[in-house]
């Protein structure tokens, strides 16, 4: 039995309790767990714990401590029988390491007949999730072999694949099979099978060829700056963005000729190009990308309705890479149409932006 | 029983036929929920329905469809004896709408003693989750009234209150005699008892004011940006902003003078204050707001270690609002040192650096 969350200090947060209670266990103080508590108050100039927060170094009579290297709550495990029952911190972030560092390990120390387990996650970017469904169907009805699930979210489709097996090279081998039959079938929409992120794959490929990105965005507001720049190391070959959400940041920081939002509407394919070739030049990148679409609920129009978006690539002009920076270049728009909320709209617009920049950084 | 998610159009989507079979039910086609497919697909230019997408139209028999204005899964209910069994979808924003906007009202209608249910949400900036926890442990503990919880994320700390009785009007005073409470103990931190985001607070107080913000972002990369853009309307109070990722763009789109940067470091006070001035000027906001700092993982030293952050507010000098935009300008900075993970300091920073703005901008 694993939990998560209720470790906290406050009066809400009984997990501790309500182990021990079912276990008819006593509660006492871990001088492991306290040092999570007084390391983690330490960072914040805090020295003297609170009683309240001091709750966070009991744990149940002869439990194991798992280390919290990222906040005050420890977590830990009690052996029941020939099970195990573990608590683990709520906060998504802290559960996520201690599961990977400390429990895993536990666990496979407390069964060492446990399977051997391969899970690799493939990512597919612009395809509707029923698409993706058809295309892997009779590997999901496959009555034997690694199993294989989808998951959606705005512009992405990831495909799960488990692999069970009694070693780790044949469970990643029988993975690795399914895997490649997936990556065929689908071809250039397949942006990874190890599970990364649309960001750290085009910073892959940006970081390996030298080249740099900057940005330009409207509708998203700074969300492709903030996906591009979760991905450690980002500085290597992100040189920055703007986010222009008046006419007058277009045409100040952007260069985007005041005349051409005049004609063509701020939502344009045209001001969308001409956003991405202000950004290359602003920032002396090698490739300048720009959104700008309507996110709405309002601002939509029967000619621009809610959901449409361009979005734009400017590079090098001519053959790839001759130009290099600072010489000639060109850019080309496309055109969406996205249905859902203002979130929604703006996640598939970062999604499917990313995507066309990492298809023409070809390493 | 509710259910969530495993309404999709893939084979491992099987809420729809667990719950047929678990109460006798055939699944029948329904025209309500074959008009979300279609609407759906239609607005993605599909008009032909593939046979996977169509499982989408079927329900149990004599289950009431609940309509997604979001999706093409349509959400039902079956009665069953004295309850109900709800299926919604597992997309979250389609659910959150179906739930408030359908789910609610099938329920109220088929039991209609269930008491009235009040719940507000109060939001508290910048104080450590044991703090908050300390001041409001007795009305936690309160053995009658509304229930009282608290949510932790970075940098906000949530205080939701549950007040319940035989009419809306009598849950509502009693919700909010306790949220008066809590708002008179924790005093200015708090920044809502609505259950706002920083942001829509912060954006709220510059519309009331006809006031405009811009941003220059390092460590956050566009993370504050997309919060501020996230609340509808945000184009008449934002103007927008820089992330200035390297050196280059603090000089070339911001004017941080170079010498400052080196005799100073880009991680610092005065260079900060020197993005914060240098937005205001380059969107001709009212109000500029900068953050620069270590997020980590790597790119720490034993001076300035990871989670080290400056975030600066530039605004008009002398008194409040005299010098208006153009006129001279003041900024101040703060200096924050914050522990977790890469992202973690990000939302913690863009959270802090949201509060003094949300503070600067009194009506």
């Amino acid at each position: 039995v694993v939990t998560t969350g209720g470790l906290g200090p406050t009066v809400d947060d009984l997990t501790r309790h309500g182990i021990a209670d079912a276990l008819g266990l006593a509660l006492v103080e871990s001088p492991q767990a306290e040092a999570c508590v007084r390391e983690h108050l330490g960072r914040h100039g805090i020295h003297d714990p609170s009683p309240s927060q001091m709750t966070q170094a009991l744990v149940p009579e002869g439990a194991q401590v798992l280390y919290n290297r990222l906040g005050s709550a420890a977590g830990f495990v009690c052996r029941v029988g020939g099970g195990l029952v573990a608590a683990l911190p709520g906060v998504p972030s802290e559960m996520r390491a201690m599961t990977v560092e400390k429990l895993v390990p536990v666990v496979r120390s407390a069964f060492p007949a446990l399977p051997a387990i391969c899970r690799r996650v493939v990512g597919v970017a612009r395809r509707p999730e029923s698409h993706v469904n058809e295309a892997v169907r009779d590997l999901m009805e496959a009555p034997a072999g690694p199993r294989v699930g989808v998951m959606c979210s705005p512009g992405v489709v990831r495909i799960v694949v488990t692999a069970s097996a009694d070693s780790p090279q044949r469970a990643e081998s029988a993975a690795e099979r399914v895997v490649g039959e997936i990556a065929s079938r689908l071809g250039e929409s397949v942006f990874t099978t190890r599970g990364e992120s649309l960001a750290e794959v085009l910073g892959g490929r940006l970081g390996a060829s030298g080249l740099t990105l900057s940005l330009a965005e409207s509708c998203t507001g700074g969300l492709i700056g903030q996906l591009v720049t979760s991905v450690p190391g980002s500085s290597g070959w992100f040189r920055g963005g703007v986010v222009a959400y008046s006419n007058e940041a277009k045409r100040g920081l952007l260069g985007v000729p005041a005349r051409l939002i005049e004609s063509e509407g701020a939502v344009s394919g045209p001001v969308a190009e001409a956003m991405a070739l202000g950004a290359r030049r602003a920032f002396g990148s090698d490739y300048g990308l720009a959104v700008t679409g309507i996110a709405g609920p309002a601002g939509g129009t029967a000619d621009k309705p809610v959901g449409l978006v361009y979005a734009a690539l400017a590079g090098p002009a001519g053959a790839r890479g001759q130009a290099g920076r600072g010489g000639p270049s060109a850019a080309t728009s496309h055109e969406w149409r996205f249905s859902g909320t203002r979130e929604t709209i703006r996640d598939r617009t970062a999604a499917y932006a990313l995507d066309i920049c990492r298809l023409a950084v070809v390493i």
